[in-house]
């Protein structure tokens, strides 16, 4: 986001892996959203649920059909404004593939090799696949299908995604060197670092992780919800002692749904102590309960109308279609298929 | 092309790599042509000119297109019916690369890292790209995209091919055995053995090949051709001595071109003494123009029509795309992307 580019294409991807938790919320989905919503940056957004990249690891047709969608009405019931921003299913997209089998042609196969998310597969005993070994093209053509002339292509990533970006980077200069040396065609992206979040627990005090079953979804409520508050894991103190709030995984997580002066108040009671844990557990959960209210009741409505969702959807991939399908029609004629 | 299939579809390849030579046209091109024309057999022919795969080693736009378009002309020169079969170029359908991407998700990479391709290719110094390890599954794509319900899908290939066709039949199965165990939806891809030839010799007598400089073009004609027919290497048996037209390179390609009278005749000419290498030579240059007049000539007219070669192409590419679609539609739904 340059000077010289003021209205930047920002690009995000969204994995449909089933129901988002608080982590993810306030690692990167808050922000992606604020992201794509500001007006006052005056951008172009292209936020895509990344089925194609999903059956990398899925073997299951209704679950990815039910992730993708759960996305969506998740990432809309949050506030993601579809006029602001263009939201769609990757597949829609078909000629991401086409992209990536030219990107492929150009990749050095120590490159694909060396890909994180194909070694942290590996390393967890998973079969290693040609899609996971191919990836990081993938998401290049993810990211270079959105290219317009003279803007910048920007990605927001946290900082653990940045070797993918390099790999979109180094694809775009290689593309430009093969094929345009003399006027590049793509500009190479840049990465947006996503405001660091201070790792969210999980209920047994672990990171918040899917992987380790200590989860509380977004748009978990009532009981469910409640249970789980309750089982966050809280050291021993009686309720009589002071206690450290900066210790304590439940106030780690009213730090993030808190007002200041809520923040304040609840660390100040821990300090002088007659303030229990259950205290803190109840004041959680109706902060949570008031954050994401609206989003609840927004979700139950679109939830009760799939078809109005997949116009949505629909829109956002006839968008991204006709900007992928200019720059791929461009990148055929560079590489030398006929017209 | 079992009894169980009256309309076999048969689906071949043709590389774009410039010039084609007799060692070519006497392996596989003559029999692929007769085998798309032929109407006793009732099938359906998909011929594709494949530039998606030659991007794995060109970096040359014009090049790409001379060499796609010559491959063409080649091809309806020689006598290729287009209205028998669908010839058309591979990148006008880029379903191809779709199905690529969601068959490399089922394929172990153990596989890709022994296709032959690709070691070959890294055996030779050329360094391996994405493209070239992943090419296999392309071919898969390029093959099963055409998969018509109750029809055999048959692969004339020389027997150096069948790995490629294994891998194909590999990912068929994968595919049927992930999302559809019980009710396949890919056949395994039949091959057709081509009819084996005995190596054709080259001007220095080693095999006609591209990468030894040692060929004779199909269309090589006048003054060219006579000069390298005149060059073909031969012994120093004097002129009035007996030969053994077994031994002999110039007798190799007359017993491709000859009639059986005239191979009798010229055999026993070389027995009896008295018929120099030079008159052999003669007689085969004779036999060449021959045999590819006609085809040199339609090849001529039909250079100076090239739109018309183009919408020949683009016809053959309306009914491949129109059965590709259909397939990846298909495929699309099992996997599970949204409709």
């Amino acid at each position: 986001m340059s000077d010289s580019s003021p209205l930047p294409v920002i690009v995000s991807g969204i994995q449909p892996s089933g129901t988002l938790h608080l982590g993810n919320y306030l690692g990167a989905i808050r922000q992606n959203i604020a992201l794509a919503n500001d007006e006052t940056a005056r951008s172009e957004a292209f936020l895509f649920i990344v089925d194609y990249h999903a059956l990398t690891t899925l073997r299951d047709a209704d679950a990815l059909r039910r992730y993708t969608l759960d996305v969506a009405l998740d990432y809309l019931a949050l506030g993601l404004d579809p006029s602001r921003a263009s939201l769609f299913v990757q597949s829609d997209v078909p000629q991401l593939t086409e992209l990536t089998w030219i990107f492929l042609c150009l990749t050095p196969t120590a490159i694909l090799e060396k890909g994180v998310s194909y070694k942290d597969k590996v390393a967890q005993g998973l079969t290693a696949n040609g899609g996971l070994l191919t990836y990081p093209i993938l998401q290049a053509a993810d990211i270079l299908a959105y290219t317009a002339p003279g803007r910048d292509l920007v990605v927001p990533v946290g900082a653990d995604q940045k070797q993918n970006l390099e790999i979109s980077r180094d694809t775009a200069s290689r593309f430009n060197e093969a094929f345009c040396p003399d006027d590049p065609f793509f500009p190479l992206p840049e990465p947006y670092i996503l405001d660091e979040v201070s790792v969210i627990p999980g209920l047994d005090g672990r990171k918040m992780s899917k992987s380790y079953g200590n989860t509380i979804g977004i748009f978990d409520e009532g009981k469910d919800l409640k249970k789980k508050v309750m089982s966050i894991v809280s050291d021993s103190t009686p309720l009589e002692d002071p206690k450290d709030p900066d210790a304590d995984n439940t106030f780690a997580l009213i730090r993030h749904f808190a007002t200041d002066d809520e923040r304040a108040e609840i660390a100040e009671a821990y300090r002088a102590g007659g303030y229990g844990y259950g205290h803190a557990k109840k004041a959680l959960l109706g902060m949570i309960d008031r954050h994401f209210g609206e989003a609840r009741e927004r979700r139950r409505e679109l939830a009760a109308r799939p078809d109005d969702v997949r116009d949505i959807l629909q829109a956002g991939a006839e968008a991204a279609r006709a900007r992928a399908s200019d720059v791929t029609a461009q990148v055929r004629d560079a590489v030398g298929f006929l017209n």
